[in-house]
């Protein structure tokens, strides 16, 4: 069970390109897509099967009134409608299901719930991404596992010193405690240790700061979770002593760890994970250098995950414990209930329409 | 739920020579059978299962009594029943299936069904391959998907203008209206396009038959559908205006696609594809030329079949379009319908035996 | 269903050793555990899930208390219990079931049943192991079949001369009737082959021990099942006429085939094989030479076990026949449905507690 009435990063602006005018086919909330640039150069999204023979449409192309069947050549609009197919009159031909699109930082977002609820005014907001003091770099994987344990993973970084001992973990990190706080459907988790050595993985982001990277620092974890499962975490080290979080830029080397978590069935999920960060913005060479080594120590995650997942399904009857360093994924799981709650009442489920005969505009 | 009284293409003969005195596993219509070549030279078939302990009898090999099996050496007749095995006597062994087998155009054809209702009078005839006029190349693929998606892709050749596109596909096609027709138990569905520019691969069939590539034609498809899942296809291209099909040979180049579909499993099936020419018989690099060029564009169906095969077993609930150029398809499913039904009435029962006892010698 | 309360074979001292601080995760008789080295150089074994959040133990490392998590470093000792975590009271963790281990051999082997009934004094004894005039040397296969068709098959050596017929297989072996014995809770399946040409396997082995290979041998093998699943093969050749089996040593080529089969799953084992042999104890590249050729000719089986296990699953309702030749292993599955029974009964589950709560120290 997913929240459905709300936005997704469904794949990257890049992933599309690189297809050219092939669609992308991709599940999110068990919902199989076909994603592509519709004849007004917008991005659009519907149900990836074909209402004449049920072929995906996602082996399609794109074309001047959406996109084409690969087989017997139907044409589909961006409203799940069929437009055109050769030598058949197509006013009867079902509809299938048209899901809301925003293209918005580097990303295209979907509405995978009912379409007659879509807000564009719920997107999220990330001011870094138009800020061009700020560069950002990132990459994408398929995770085989619920995507919930992700969100346990990252709104607790205990398991740093542990999963990432040779990076950016060290014992100072489970040595200190984390205080988790609640504001509103926001969770976050924080952990502050100062005067420590730096990791490894700041020791370089120092010295491409122009910091000494032996200096002792203060540094932080600030985990910010918002539904339906968006995760932004500050991260850094300041010299010690100037502030920390809130020492001069010059004093500092200061990111934000991007988690978009897009659940694509109970098992499985798609994780668009980045750096957004506001030194040296200009310097690819160190965005792709950033890049590699957050991809590296993300994928020191996936198998433990991936594992921990399997064990879950073997053992479904066993209770899990939920300590204070769990707080944070405790507390985002609540928040996280309540608008599954909210989605299960009648009243909302009023407007939602057979996915078989609905076709909604994109947004 | 296949029709199991008729005549299927288990493999070719060639296959079965490479393997040398080892039998070819293979399953037909949910039966799993070991092919071997008897002890006269002559290929018999008999359920893939040892009486002894379950091994499969396709790891052992041939022998003077049949097949012995890889194991403990029980030796399997070609009826099915249990010859010899070293130190025991083996005449209260139960016997296993044995499936009537023809040797015929180079294929090994088995009946999967009662073995009491065996009619080689119902083999079906095709005149080419005897024909030293006409030569004949193909091959073999594994499809993923249940064998009447392949018959309505077969019949109904619209999707070359889509799946083909660089081949033998051109606008023209899905412009020309096809037309079905059925004769009791065949079904043809044919297309007539006069007076235009051939596709690459009839350009080549044109060049290598010394006409013009260039030249206006009139191009011809007509699928003939007999049951259990056979498809000839004639098709081919005449200089315009000498008669289309009906042109002299000196003015046209023409072939039939041969389509043996052979059910595996309810999701599987096996395609024997292939193309029977009618000019420049001896011409053995055409023959690999053509089977290259077939081979390639039969590949292409297959991600398509497979993708739509999936999406159907996902959305069990959703109604496929039946339009006009479904028909070929629409209709050859009729036939089998009416053979599956005339299979399962009580008095064409009253023939079958329990596969455990029953044990009939080969055709 | 799998007898429980003994000993079975978990993995060699080497594969342990090869992981260096790692654990080694491997399932056996449906307990999946993570195998360690603990904190006195003893070797431990518990379940292979953390209490905290289910990750396995086995991604985790060695520590002073026992294992640590890989996740978010908990210590587990090696009785099962938590014994530290950072910034937590673990006294009120969840226990996990702990598994008596002992090192025996170059083995581990471990007890995956109820772990109030561990009794040490059941060790199996092996003398050779011990005993410097012989050597030993072996391997591991992971087989997907019921265990027990690994026991039919080494109970009943009459498939080598189908199955090894370029290595130990010969005529005379189905030739030569075997006899099966019944001792208590042992099984002994044997033959003599006398005044025969020995085999390429043999005719090695007696070139390596100083016999003239083509000479004419008495040839002997003597299976000798012990429960669970241990089966040790007397083998050998002595120069024919000088008393077989009872021949004097430089008159005989004479080995142990050492078989510790360890059920994983309901269709899957673990296949700890190797050779024991009483000629020429010091000779490693002999030892090295002997090792290869046995890992080849067992490798010969399991495609045979594997593909008789997937028959078997297809067609579940047939009955094998059990001959002569079978008794060896079917008195052998005599015996395990015996212990089986015993294990079932409500005396025998008295002392059974639950996994989560129990937490015995292991042996």
């Amino acid at each position: 069970m997913f929240i459905k009435n709300t936005w997704y990063v469904a794949c990257t602006l890049d992933e599309l390109a690189a297809l050219g005018d092939k669609p992308l086919g991709r599940t999110i909330c068990n919902e199989k897509m076909a994603i592509f640039k519709g004849p007004d150069g917008q991005v659009a999204a519907v149900e990836d099967f074909c209402p004449h023979r049920g072929a995906p449409l996602s082996l399609g192309q794109s074309c001047k009134n959406g996109v084409r069947c690969g087989y017997h050549g139907l044409e589909m609009g961006v409203d799940g409608k069929t437009v055109h197919m050769p030598g058949q009159r197509v006013r009867g031909f079902p509809a299938v299901k048209a899901f809301a699109v925003v293209e918005r930082y580097g990303f295209v977002w979907v509405w995978p719930g009912d379409q007659a609820q879509v807000d564009v005014a719920q997107m999220p907001v990330f001011k870094f991404f138009d800020d061009p003091a700020w560069a950002y770099g990132g990459g994408l994987y398929h995770v085989q596992a619920d995507y919930r344990l992700m969100i346990d993973n990252l709104m607790d970084l205990t398991h740093e010193t542990y999963v990432h001992a040779t990076s950016i973990g060290q014992p100072e990190i489970d040595e200190t405690p984390c205080e988790t706080k609640i504001d509103g459907d926001k969770v976050i988790t924080q952990r502050f240790m100062d005067g420590i050595q730096a990791p490894p993985f700041w020791q370089m982001a120092m010295s491409a700061n122009g910091l000494d990277p032996q200096a002792p620092v203060d540094r932080w974890q600030i985990c910010r979770f918002t539904p339906p499962s968006h995760i932004m975490i500050d991260v850094g080290v300041a010299l010690a002593g100037h502030g920390g979080f809130d020492a001069p830029a010059d004093k500092k080397a200061y990111s934000v760890v991007v988690d978009f978590i897009t659940p694509e069935t109970e098992t499985s999920h798609w994780y668009h994970w980045g750096m957004a960060r506001n030194f040296k913005p200009g310097d690819a060479a160190l965005t792709d250098s950033i890049r590699q080594g957050q991809g590296g120590i993300f994928s020191e995650d996936m198998e433990m995950l991936q594992l921990q997942q399997a064990n879950m399904l073997r053992y479904p009857e066993r209770k899990l414990l939920m300590l204070n360093i769990d707080a944070g994924g405790v507390q985002s799981r609540r928040v996280i209930d309540r608008y599954l709650a909210k989605e299960q009442t009648p009243n909302a489920q009023a407007h939602s329409a057979d996915p078989q005969t609905e076709a909604k505009a994109t947004a």
